[in-house]
């Protein structure tokens, strides 16, 4: 009977997961401040919900930022009961975040569920952030990896570094270090020293958008030192073999990649198929 | 003398390279906006400048899209005249757009353009979009390639492709064809056919946002006949292995790509050095 009093109030229930950008409010898309301000529920990682100023009538629902799965499946089952649900992501939900978890959840949960109105409502990542923060970082071909090795085996992480630094990828790290995770960070970046020069660029963008957001521009060689000052709200850019500097002066300097690439050894030696 | 006067007036002008995000003005930020409405001056590709109400006393400098760097330096110019300038890009400007032309045309130019004020306002990019209405196909370590061998040598797109498909990467194709360069989107899927399951889950995402909107969720066997129907708005989206589908009756499948990886036979065979 519960059963059926669910299916019968799912069409009016919704979920969107909601993607609230770097951290300052003139980054968040009028799309997403619609969906926070017609939310009935507010799902996330408490940090994010405290970012958020709940209307009257809206209940918020914070959980640790660790259990992902549950906070999804609990989501669909308060959109599944009739509730206008928004599961909050920083940055872009897409990207590391809960939308994926909000799939498997929806994947491995009642049937039901798969009626909902679901949506996936983007946001400003962090790494468009910091690489605008930076100069243009990202001008060439880019990856993004997730330096996190509680949900891949580390040797899929390094195979997959291994690949793109012998591609002439600009690198992305999300998720660089955490206390559980202490040495990756410094392992990926000794390991992108054995592929470029030791004066490649990289940036520790910390909290960008945020109040005690911090720039970092440094050589590769610093940065390897420099590894254990980076944290979990630190998005990491390795530079390709073509990513340079422009110094003005006193200020930090300018970061970019150029769009052209008229040799790339590392890249070619690779051949065609 | 018109030297002097320009490098006297520079104190007043700034540049600021600002993202439109896909389409809808609901994706454009607050702040973007806000570059937007303070602009004297609006440089950039035609059609993007027709998607800005200009207000009075703003002018805007329409050119056409393929010569980024000629327009990179006359907003510089207008800037140094005491101009408060955007550069406006389609999605993010540093994303395959405009962000990396201005910091090239700046390393280039005179050196007093060094002490302009020069800001990159983010915004979101296609693949964001094209993610977030499809569902969640970044979930995991995911590249951005552009495919146009305008400004890179064809062997170095595919010596790339190479190296993330072996490393399992969920793959974004900008810039996937064009009159000019009608073959490459369909030779990389068949690169990509090479690698990946003939099942894998591919996105071609066109104009999200825009009014002609179109997503087709497609198997990579399909998406290699299909190749020829993309065109320059479509952004082209290869699922990782781990890539799925769920079905939900009638409608259009959610794809997303898990967060876990529990095995990458192709990734791991790589070994560590």
């Amino acid at each position: 009977m519960a059963k059926v009093e669910e299916k019968a109030k799912a069409g009016t229930g919704s979920l969107t997961v909601v993607g609230l950008g770097p951290g300052e409010a003139h980054w968040l898309t009028p799309a997403a401040q619609a969906v926070l301000d017609a939310a009935s529920d507010l799902v996330g990682y408490g940090p994010y919900l405290d970012r958020i100023a709940a209307r009257e009538g809206q209940t918020k629902h914070a959980s640790d930022n660790r259990v992902e799965i549950d906070r999804a499946g609990h989501a669909l089952r308060l959109a599944a009961e009739g509730k206008t649900v928004a599961v909050v992501s920083g940055g872009d939900p897409g990207v590391f975040a809960m939308a994926a978890a909000v799939f498997e959840a929806l994947e491995a949960g009642d049937p039901a569920w798969r009626s909902l109105p679901i949506t996936v409502e983007p946001g400003i990542t962090a790494m468009l952030a910091s690489a605008a923060k930076a100069g243009a970082p990202l001008g060439g071909d880019f990856c993004a990896i997730s330096l996190s090795d509680n949900l891949k085996p580390w040797e899929v992480v390094t195979a997959r570094l291994e690949a793109v630094l012998a591609a002439d990828f600009v690198i992305c790290l999300y998720n660089p270090i955490s206390k559980a995770r202490p040495w990756q960070l410094r392992e990926a970046l000794e390991l992108a020293a054995r592929h470029r020069s030791a004066q490649t660029p990289v940036i520790f963008a910390r909290a960008v958008g945020r109040a005690d957001e911090g720039l970092r521009i440094l050589t590769l060689a610093e940065a390897v030192e420099a590894a254990a000052s980076a944290d979990m709200a630190t998005l990491v850019t390795i530079g390709a073999s073509s990513t340079r500097l422009i110094a003005r002066g006193e200020e930090r300097p300018w970061v970019y990649t150029p769009r052209s690439v008229t040799k790339s050894p590392s890249a070619t030696s690779q051949g065609r198929t």
